[in-house]
């Protein structure tokens, strides 16, 4: 055994790359409270001071303190940075400078030059030339394969947010392996792998001996990264502190290599628990050391920034980066996995102060240890900042060491990856069904020419079987789009030190997304259940509707309704996978919208539930508000009988507690979430704002 | 009809991008002969001598005159150029300054460094690390995806000239569309094919529609190109003059955008006479003004110049351009093709001086008219420079509107084009066979570990079966890796103005070639009906061979070795095409190598022939030197022999006609060239200096 792994139990983990087996010989349940935690450290309070004295000049200059526009970012573009070389003992910045924004025209030279424009920078003019005539971007790349009518969709919105202009994410390396194993034993894998490739040289086999090598030479260039601090990576880590700093720079190459929508950590803290377990036990290192390095490596998170454009703010309301931790959640041989490395890293939104990044998930079983609960519905109660997802929903599909990306798409840590694929406005398709495809808003033939609806009073029947064609027709432009968007993406802006810390084979999730659900519910349900009327326009386009009567609300734990959204999402997700998916992608759906349900509502016309138009719709799988008149379980009841097995990629619910209105102690908190907890997720109110 | 073509007889050439049936509709064969002809201007002569003087100048520093290090060559990169104005009727230089190479990184940046260096220029700094960080070009890529043994193969030469570092040219753009049609009709042709790609989006049609875009906007470009010069290409050409400059302005948008290894012109000269013919008749141009358009154009292609490399020069033996021009031909109605153009092409050889660019390509055949056999015969004495090949096989395949790409490849003008693939030595192969695929020069394990041949005495029935085992190994390496290249050429280094003028549907060649092919047969006949002693080194390597008795020699039509030949090159091919092809390539082989014959004899080892190790092998289909004893007829029939079904891309026997041997008078010259054009082609000495 390797010196570095000295004290661990073996197992397969130490001749084949298998994190998961590690951790599960490994790991030390904790069932104990928070009592053993940490205060802040003297060295830890003077650079969150600077930290937020750094964030408040951000935002007085305007959202952006310092930006690139003449270094590409790559791997090892940069010198070394710090805050206080002396005072920080987890180190690493995107740039050379903390806060400094970098460039990253891979995605799109447009957006990268909107990016800096829009906060008072120039990309250097000789740069942009070479980005638009020499090096095509994947911006560039998918606007010469969309056709006329994916155009028409994006334009009008009834397909929404595709991540065409931006990075995708929603990709986790598992930047754990860098610490368990060292840089070149990764690199003597990769090099396995691409000399076990398949023999006959199609297509799909050249691409991949092509990226395993792109992956072989950002393996190179994170080594090179360590280097530059002063780290030799290319071996395991020895203990607590460089098991952080390794995993760290891991994710930190990622990040200066990437500018996704969501560019998650993964599920580490158990992991790294095994290591202080072991420094604790072998007296290497005091608990307060520890937190001291949990609390260091959270401060670096919560300084990941991307070079981005009010517009992108706006869809995603705010600046979010989405660095998720999945920590908790229960193994498939019925342990727990909560340790004290758990506690640590909530604890940092006491010793730090709370913050939306990282974006700290709990996997919540019932099974957690009552302590750990408790301690949780301390955290959230104080911090607000804190994201559930039901373990025991996903631990069915996804096995014990997967882990969020965003906000709840879940994947097997480093065996899997999704495509991410924004959503479809099901609220706006409904319309075009009444209308034969022409647009509420802008009054142009968007949808295939079918017949419209020309009765007065909307019949469900007849509503119902032109939605399906319409829903059929928009699933099939929405995947190809995608296709589109991820076979671009592969091309120009390949993830390579993320795809480098993944298995050879990796499960690609091709991901769609529903926005509206309760608005096409509700509006079904008015037209089955009461009588909507439709007012047209001059040019005969039904613009508006007037509901007559009363009708069963989504949100209210009523079946007439409810079975009316499951029914919506199991034919949508039939019609999505009816289609060819780029590289054997696995469709997926996801119902959620964080808060793009503003956006997506003001381009959507006036709705038969009674919604005018420009409303906004209800954040992914709520009720619209006000309409859940019977208390918040009925409400969350009629969210869980959405089908997990069409949305796999996740629901989400999004609601504030106002802890007064639960009770003020933690056990009736902690009551409530397991009762709130059995099929969907709760968004944290942080990334709100 | 539009009044540019006023007075063409109309087609569905009007209606559908068709030049051949705009051709077949209006072309007029001349029988007459050459007494029309006129010599040069003042003008041309004037504008000839300072090219001579440039070219003087160029050989005296070197080589190279001026080199671009830092504007990359696209078609718009530069600013008009000019050798006198004034003087010039056919305008246009790949860059700002004749004879000035260009900057084209996207085949390879090492490549195009060294061509720089080894000329005494050096490339940007700044744009060399752009085009190693961020720009990956077509030999990264090819070098990504290589297999350990596809770079063996490489290094001993059993695979050679594979162009993983080089463009691979040998894709001929229909100029003749710029001038027929204008750029807008070609861009809105363009358009409606992107209208109209399959919907469902599979790679292949997202990698289709990302080209289409990629060709419109290079026709975009080639209307600038245009505009630089002062010309609106956007319509069509108006007389003879337009008419070429359109035409060259498509070819001159072609070499500005590729270096590849050969950029033939096409088929122009009969379609070029249409417009001259109609300008004579209506007294719009004299014979003496359309000659003069003609010389200047034809100096124009012979300034055509990349930057290569010494090791590029050694293979090709000089620094050929190889700018095929495609005369003559019959077509498939029965009418010979021979037009006043094709006289006037040729005479450019007179009135310019004889070189050897571009390759002036007689598409020769028995019912060509006898003033044009003679005029040819006539021109070919004086200049040795005429290329024949032989329309009447071809014709049977290809139709009547096909051109040489480089030196034999054929292919319909617009409609197919080929994967170049350079050659497989199977000389080399049949050595690995005999010693178990340890490589003769360097000893090292390259081919497959079968059984060596360890008697004393070789039998041809052993020899024969690990022989096929070999060659059936060798094509599969070597479709693979042809197929890594093409994928990669396709990916970094797209021939994006060449492919907006050919049609939507193009028919891929897939090329490839064998070297050795008359070492093979004679190495075979030695085992089969003499006897080969083996002799081996320390390491039990076959090294050398000692033959005891005579054996048949192939190029003295005897069928005992001519069979032998045969078999080889059709067991050959059907190895090749047992392997999947990119992108539906159908295999083609061609038996060809010019002189780098010389390089790969000196790669591979002596053969069982008695040929000794590091000898030249004899260049394409051609027999060993002096083992022809039967005359050139005979040698001319033996290659004759060779399947022209297997082997569609060609076969090239290179000898050179003594004037004196073959009778002084152009009668006997033609006789000559009827009999001895059955079933291959003659190539250029001009080429072999």
């Amino acid at each position: 055994m390797r010196k570095e792994w000295e004290g661990f139990f073996p197992g397969v983990w130490e001749k084949t790359v298998n994190v998961r087996d590690f951790i599960q010989k490994n790991y030390t349940p904790y069932d104990g409270d928070d009592s053993f935690l940490e205060g802040p450290t003297e060295d830890t309070k003077a650079l969150w001071d600077q930290v937020m004295d750094l964030f408040r000049q951000e935002r007085e200059a305007g959202g952006v303190l310092d930006m690139d526009t003449k270094v590409i970012s790559t791997i090892v573009s940069h010198g070394p940075g710090y805050l206080d070389k002396s005072k920080e003992k987890i180190v690493g910045f995107q740039t050379d400078k903390p806060l400094k924004r970098s460039l990253q025209p891979y995605g799109g030279i447009r957006m990268a030059k909107k990016a800096c424009e829009d906060n008072g920078y120039k990309v250097d003019p000789e740069l942009e030339e070479f980005f638009t005539l020499h090096r095509k971007t994947h911006n560039a790349g998918v606007f010469d394969a969309y056709t006329p009518e994916m155009r028409a969709c994006r334009s009008s919105h009834v397909i929404t947010g595709l991540p065409d202009a931006y990075g995708r994410g929603r990709i986790i390396g598992d930047y754990r392996r860098v610490a368990l194993y060292g840089v070149d034993r990764l690199i003597e894998d990769k090099k396995a792998q691409k000399d076990s490739t398949r023999v006959i040289m199609y297509s799909d086999v050249i691409r991949e001996r092509e990226e395993l090598s792109e992956q072989i030479r950002a393996l190179e260039d994170l080594k090179k990264l360590g280097e530059i601090y002063g780290f030799d990576i290319s071996r395991p880590a020895e203990d607590t502190r460089e098991a952080i700093q390794w995993l760290y720079f891991g994710y930190l190459a990622a990040v200066k290599e990437q500018n996704g929508a969501a560019m998650s950590l993964g599920r580490t803290s158990t992991f790294i628990d095994i290591y202080a377990h072991r420094d604790l036990k072998n007296g290497k290192y005091t608990e307060r050391e520890i937190q001291e390095f949990v609390d260091h490596f959270i401060m670096k998170l919560r300084m990941v920034k991307f070079a981005r454009t009010p517009e992108y703010n706006e869809l995603f309301s705010g600046d979010p980066q989405w660095v998720t931790e999945s920590i908790g959640g229960v193994g498939i041989d019925g342990r727990h996995m909560v340790t004290k490395m758990s506690y640590r890293y909530l604890h940092t939104l006491s010793n730090l102060g709370t913050a939306p990044e990282p974006n700290l998930t709990v996997l919540w079983s019932t099974r957690l240890p009552e302590n750990f609960k408790r301690f949780c519905a301390k955290t959230s109660i104080e911090s607000s900042s804190i994201q559930y997802e039901n373990d025991d929903l996903m631990r069915v599909t996804h096995g014990d060491d997967y882990a969020i990306a965003c906000c709840v798409s879940s994947m097997r840590v480093g065996k899997e990856m999704q495509f991410f694929g924004a959503r479809a406005n099901l609220a706006k398709c409904l319309l075009y069904a009444i209308n034969g495809g022409v647009d509420e808003i802008s009054k142009k033939q968007v949808g295939p020419k079918y017949r419209p609806i020309t009765s007065e009073y909307l019949d469900y029947d007849e509503v119902m079987d032109k939605y399906k064609d319409m829903m059929k027709w928009l699933a099939q432009v929405y995947v190809n789009a995608l296709n589109i968007i991820h076979y671009m993406h592969d091309k120009y802006c390949y993830e390579k030190i993320q795809m480098a810390l993944h298995d050879k084979k990796v499960t690609r999730w091709f991901a769609t997304g529903i926005a509206g659900l309760s608005v096409v519910a509700d509006s079904l349900s008015a037209i089955k259940y009461a009588k909507v009327k439709v007012i047209r326009d001059a040019d005969g386009v039904a613009c508006d509707y007037e509901v007559e009567g009363d009708f069963p609300k989504y949100g209210n734990d009523d079946d007439r309704v409810d079975d009316i959204a499951t029914e919506i999402v199991n034919l949508f997700m039939s019609y999505v996978k009816s289609n060819h998916t780029y590289r054997g992608g696995i469709p997926t759906t996801s119902i959620l919208t964080i808060t793009s349900n503003v956006v997506y509502g003001k381009n959507t016309g006036s709705t038969p539930d009674g919604r005018k138009g420009g409303e906004p719709f209800a954040p992914g799988a709520n009720p619209m508000h006000h309409r859940d008149s019977h208390g918040a379980v009925a409400s969350l009841s009629s969210v869980a009988k959405l089908p997990f097995d069409s949305a796999q990629d996740g629901i989400s619910n999004t609601f504030s507690i106002i802890p007064a209105a639960l009770g003020k102690e933690d056990k009736v908190f902690v009551g409530e979430l397991d009762v709130e907890l059995p099929g969907y997720s709760e968004e944290p109110a942080a990334h709100e704002e």
